[in-house]
């Protein structure tokens, strides 16, 4: 599972530059008050200067994570490896931490079982873990078996479990990176979702490292 | 696998008025003329007079298919049920039909393989359909199991294969409809989303019976 | 101006069954707790569930309104009267109040002219509205006249202002109605456009009471 | 009137890679056989590998080209000089050459008056100029009154005509500019909209010159 910058055009200057396009003017470099003229766009929610740069991503994940990517409509394009076209290789989710869920929907709590607790809590985690490993390896099996006997890919593929892994080249602007940030660097965030989204806003944090902490200032409100 | 139209607020006639209006114009009902006009429209690419209606549907298939569905972003609306939040119940691609896939990507062609055929291949597509279903049969029971220990459900249901069925509100204008079926009800579709497109297409035709024929008639080219 | 819905497809419930298909349900009518529902979407910032409805409005107002208006992209759709096509009649934004504007960008306030004060305000406001009034006026004489000499409309009407007005058909979704309340029904807002919103949203009450209710309680922040 | 092209990160080999991503492939330089794959994609409509890309332009012209531009609303960002902050300079449009319209509605022609015919049509040319030019300044004068008597600029621009310049900053992306140049860079587009359509057709071609030129050859069918 991985987030990888593969390109990018954006800086903290563009922000201000199309702001200032309002006033019909354009600086070459960031001023003393820059700082202060980007907090006041994002507290007060305007978001269409923050829509001038540009983001390319290298995302893997399993299935189940690029679901919830790909909700992201606006300001996202994306491009997967498909299972029509090739055989996918074995690798699938494998957690080290199993989780329990607790509370009502909307305000689920998590809670790791813990490694180092009893020998009861500790055999529920190797459990868990071999019982998902195995079924996950069995499907690769079943799959590569009803392809080596003549089953198209695209019929043959439904065995997989939604752990498999995929890859994707994942586009977005700042604007949209931070809509994606907000809903998914979130306390309610599913955990392997957040983990990826981590990555992505530290790769944001370096290349506009002003509009990143006012993002996240404003408790990651995406204008 | 079902598409169920819930409710709808579309017409030949919206259409025509939405072109109208560049000429300040407004018609109550259809006229002689509006067919040919209508017809103008889509065969020159003229769009935006198709985004004024309103189509709700109720959609149920396999994961599989629902990750080329959600591909489509403009013009899209979605809410499907959550295996983050309930129990995902054991339903599952199970196809009749067993295919063999040709040629190369980007002109791939399917042939089902014949179940009236020799022996051997009516074995292959009894062991075929037994496998799949087996393991997926297999793939709910490890879930339910990890469940009962008390993984989360997010967590548990990575086991989950891609042929579970799910559920969704799906809500589209018709030129984003039209921009669906042009992609998915045409020959180089997957099958078993060309099934569901051609349902979504016959409630087009019941509701704006002109549009839907010249779109039809033009090679399914959405406007 | 004016604001006028045509057709619409939406109410709280579809919200409700929007939000509901997670959890794999769906209800006949609103139920006690659908309100609670409703709000805990809106202040948690769910947004989908409020795409899956539908407003149809004809808008009549003046261009410099209608710019602001096509800056909204995601979710709304628009077809316009073309002075391409049509010559346009003589119908533009005539104020019967004058304002000042004070302050410094991004906080400006605005000061309608007392029309009940000094003589020399009177007179001000007088002699605003009388040079707008005979400019306009002005304008479409001339773009008559260029008209007539056989200069095409979209040549000629180069000269015609900004206060000319205009009329379009308008669709969006609940959605992104509360995006265009949001930032139109708003103290920064222009008055002309502002007085136009709230009119839709005097619509959008009526249609879905307890969504706009909701809403209007979160300090119109769309969801 | 111009277009001006700020930055940019685009490149045939991005949607070669975005392509590719489908086989789990990725290169790191343009190879033999890749021009063929982006024929293939553009000719048969795969349009996401095209928008992994980004051009940031400059854009200044008339109001009623803005209009147009603005109409353009998925992967279109813009910010534009604003009529509520700054006091509009005197710069309009100022046609050197006339042009009559003929024929019907979605079948216009235009033809431009003779510059070098007989003393009627050369008088004629001369008289349009002169009406055009000479009502457009008196619009800028009137305004620059009602500002100094104290209207708020926001409605003291209401006399302006739509001939007026303005400034904006334009991001897109491949995919988005050649859905723009289909319709802008096309016979039945307005000319003065089509003249800065070709100006950044001349971009895309010089940054992406396999793209635009397969583009061009498909007769600017945006995929």
């Amino acid at each position: 599972m991985s987030v990888t910058l593969l390109k990018h055009c954006a800086s903290d200057l563009d922000v201000v530059n199309a702001a200032r396009v309002s006033f019909a003017k354009r600086s070459e470099e960031l001023q003393a008050g820059d700082e202060k003229l980007i907090r006041f766009l994002l507290n007060n929610r305007h978001g269409t200067p923050f829509e001038h740069g540009y983001f390319q991503f290298h995302v893997e994940a399993p299935l189940f994570v690029f679901r919830e990517w790909h909700r992201h409509r606006v300001g996202h394009s994306y491009n997967e490896m498909s299972a029509r076209y090739v055989e996918i290789p074995e690798e699938f989710y494998d957690p080290e931490a199993i989780r329990a869920q607790h509370g009502k929907p909307g305000a689920y709590t998590f809670r790791e079982l813990d490694s180092t607790a009893s020998y009861g809590t500790r055999l529920k985690i190797w459990w868990a873990r071999v019982s998902m490993r195995r079924q996950n390896k069995r499907a690769f099996k079943v799959y590569r078996r009803l392809l080596k006997s003549g089953v198209a890919k695209e019929q043959a593929r439904a065995v997989l479990p939604v752990a498999m892994h995929s890859q994707m080249i994942w586009s977005c602007n700042p604007r949209s990176l931070m809509h994606f940030l907000s809903l998914r660097n979130a306390p309610y965030a599913m955990k392997e979702i957040r983990d990826l989204a981590a990555q992505a806003e530290a790769a944001f944090k370096e290349i506009m490292p002003i509009t990143a902490q006012a993002f996240i200032d404003n408790e990651r409100t995406a204008p």
